[in-house]
């Protein structure tokens, strides 16, 4: 069941152990489940404990650590052999005596690296407070690090067979939000709609299936189109109001996030005038993106093409993006915003969303794209327009 | 789009205040979405950046912090005072030198609790080992203490209203494991079985809609039914081998967990044998439940139910639920299961799941249930059995 060829996982584990010598790390223990995925091909819905891997300087292959019942989902989709999958007996399970990162400690004392320096992802979801204490409690004579988004940064920049990936999510995306622009009507169940939009992403298409999303549907419909991270409910939708829907096609956990805006009836000149600056300004923005140019450039790029307007965007333009699991589909490295030097370059991909979240207007339309080595393509093909139904 | 009376909220953090006062604290920093939910109706996906509210015995509204973008999603879905609702700007978000919680730290210092008893949620998700330094850093004066399923704990036994909305997330989940049960056949894909499902969950009845899981649909098929957390892919499903669906209906966040086990042909007799074990089993120990016995002795009599069999369980066999967000629809608060001797009182409510994920065979049936002045009840009416479809 593994989606990549085991060549890429062990070249996946060289970068990261390459990047743990530099940053004089011994070992990484790993729980964010996006990077678990990448490294050994991990895949279950059963973070929701606490589990992870032990990558160690010392030993070729990982180790998975985590809760019996999910041991033999990681003999079924990871690659690992049976000598590196451990696990804890249920009474850890949110336990008020015993706690799994005790289980290990334990194994990181068995291998004799109880002295090594260990860094942790120590602002990651899914690594608590009291994990920290519970390592630090067992392994007095550990020096620790933090160790928070370097997996991640490895993510970075995506292999042709992740591009591909992302790709097929592009077609997903299509069909998702086309699902999404035919439900939303005056009259219909913003659930209703929430539901065509759900079954598009997981159906997938006839070639391949869609999987979930990292971020589930957002939709946002009159006044709540003043803020971005709305989810539906069962009232109907109404004439003369704008809905944003904020989605994501998803294949094998990577994304191809996209938002579109819809008018149910004759837009006012506000909503008019916002959707014609920031389509104008996305476009120049998209026009301006290479290889070689930093991410606030492009930032700036964007800052640039609205300077004559009155809209003001305040938030960052983009993030990266690509293989992902709940609750972000964001990759947490870099950011399309001031201050962020990365330099563009070959297979990077992003997420660009100008949204405006005012309390009198709200617009959101977005790219996810991925570099070229000349200039960079898009993750799916979709009309940069507010869609307008009367 | 308050969901409860704001009596109710208040009501749910003046029991929060009271066990604050109980354990010597004097402010709750509180990040777990389901939490935040609780006390003052806060609902939005926001929760893959630092959020939290911060409740003090000082001060009769908690106070939300969160992202600049969020703010007006908590004016929208809250009752607080707007100068209550306090923000971050988009510069704090997965920086390098910024971090949300020194915002979180200055509010507590602006109202002079900068030197008082703090608990955080150590042990939740959401709350990171990298919230717990920066507060640390920003608050030298505090004394920090460990909080963590306190709210949880006020969540344990349900309004009224409350079972309402379980009792309504039951009539989803009728439609959800029916929906399932339907799709399932020989030569159709995983995911367009896993979309069906997904549809019916977010669709509702004509009467209400429903609401995202806080687990997406779980489904293992032929030798994935050795483990209890994966998803789906586009594989076909085969003949002769048997499918394990965990789902749940969803109203505004409450939970009703169902599961139930597919059978594709003709089961084999270890497969016959250990569904008549588990539903013998999970019958007797549904008509031993009511109030007043304790979590362990329920777990007991099950275990006193398949003595006679082969069948070992060494996982709990449930736990309390209700309202919840990803990644976990359980309570984290009691478990069914050795050394908890937490007693059953009306209005708490459990999902038990003797689900069975031997590598021979797997099975999964469920009961969600709340404990009523007499006995339980069930939160939806779906035959316990095996589905065979040849």
């Amino acid at each position: 069941m593994l989606y990549f060829d085991i060549k890429e996982y062990k070249s996946r584990i060289e970068k990261t152990k390459k990047r743990m010598a530099a940053e004089g790390i011994d070992v990484l223990f790993i729980s964010q489940p996006a990077n678990m995925n990448y490294l050994i091909g991990y895949d279950g819905w059963s973070f929701y404990v606490h589990q992870g891997i032990i990558v160690s300087a010392d030993q070729e292959e990982p180790i998975w650590v985590g809760r019996a019942m999910d041991a033999n989902g990681a003999r079924l989709t990871t690659f690992l052999k049976d000598e590196n999958i451990f696990s804890y007996s249920d009474d850890y399970v949110q336990s008020k005596i015993k706690h799994p990162m005790q289980v290990v400690a334990g194994i990181i004392r068995e291998k004799g690296w109880e002295n090594k320096t260990i860094a942790v992802e120590m602002d990651q979801f899914y690594f608590t407070h009291r994990c920290f204490i519970e390592l630090e409690k067992a392994l007095p004579d550990a020096k620790f690090k933090d160790g928070n988004i370097l997996v991640n940064k490895v993510r970075l920049i995506k292999s042709d067979k992740e591009i591909e990936f992302m790709k097929k999510a592009g077609k997903i995306a299509e069909k998702v939000m086309e699902a999404g622009i035919n439900a939303v009507n005056v009259g219909i169940r913003e659930c209703d709609a929430a539901a065509e939009i759900s079954y598009a992403q997981i159906k997938g298409t006839e070639e391949f299936g869609g999987d979930y999303p990292a971020i589930v549907p957002l939709m946002m419909a009159g006044e709540g189109t003043s803020t971005p991270h709305l989810t539906w409910s069962d009232r109907k939708f109404q004439n003369n109001e704008a809905i944003l829907l904020e989605l994501s096609g998803v294949y094998k956990h990577y994304h191809a996030p996209i938002a579109r805006t819809i008018y149910l009836g004759e837009p006012p000149k506000l909503m008019r005038d916002t959707v014609d600056v920031v389509i104008d300004g996305l476009n120049k923005t998209l026009e301006f993106i290479k290889p070689g140019i930093t991410c606030e450039e492009v930032e700036a790029k964007w800052r640039e093409a609205i300077s004559h307007s009155t809209v003001v965007k305040e938030s960052r333009l983009g993030y990266s993006i690509g293989l992902n699991y709940p609750p972000d589909w964001g990759e947490q490295t870099v950011s399309l915003r001031p201050g962020d030097k990365t330099v563009l370059q070959p297979n990077m991909a992003f997420h660009i969303i100008p949204g405006i979240w005012y309390k009198e207007v709200g617009f959101e339309v977005d790219a996810s794209v991925r570099i070229t080595e000349n200039g960079y393509e898009s993750l799916y093909d979709f009309p940069i327009e507010l869609f307008i139904k009367k």
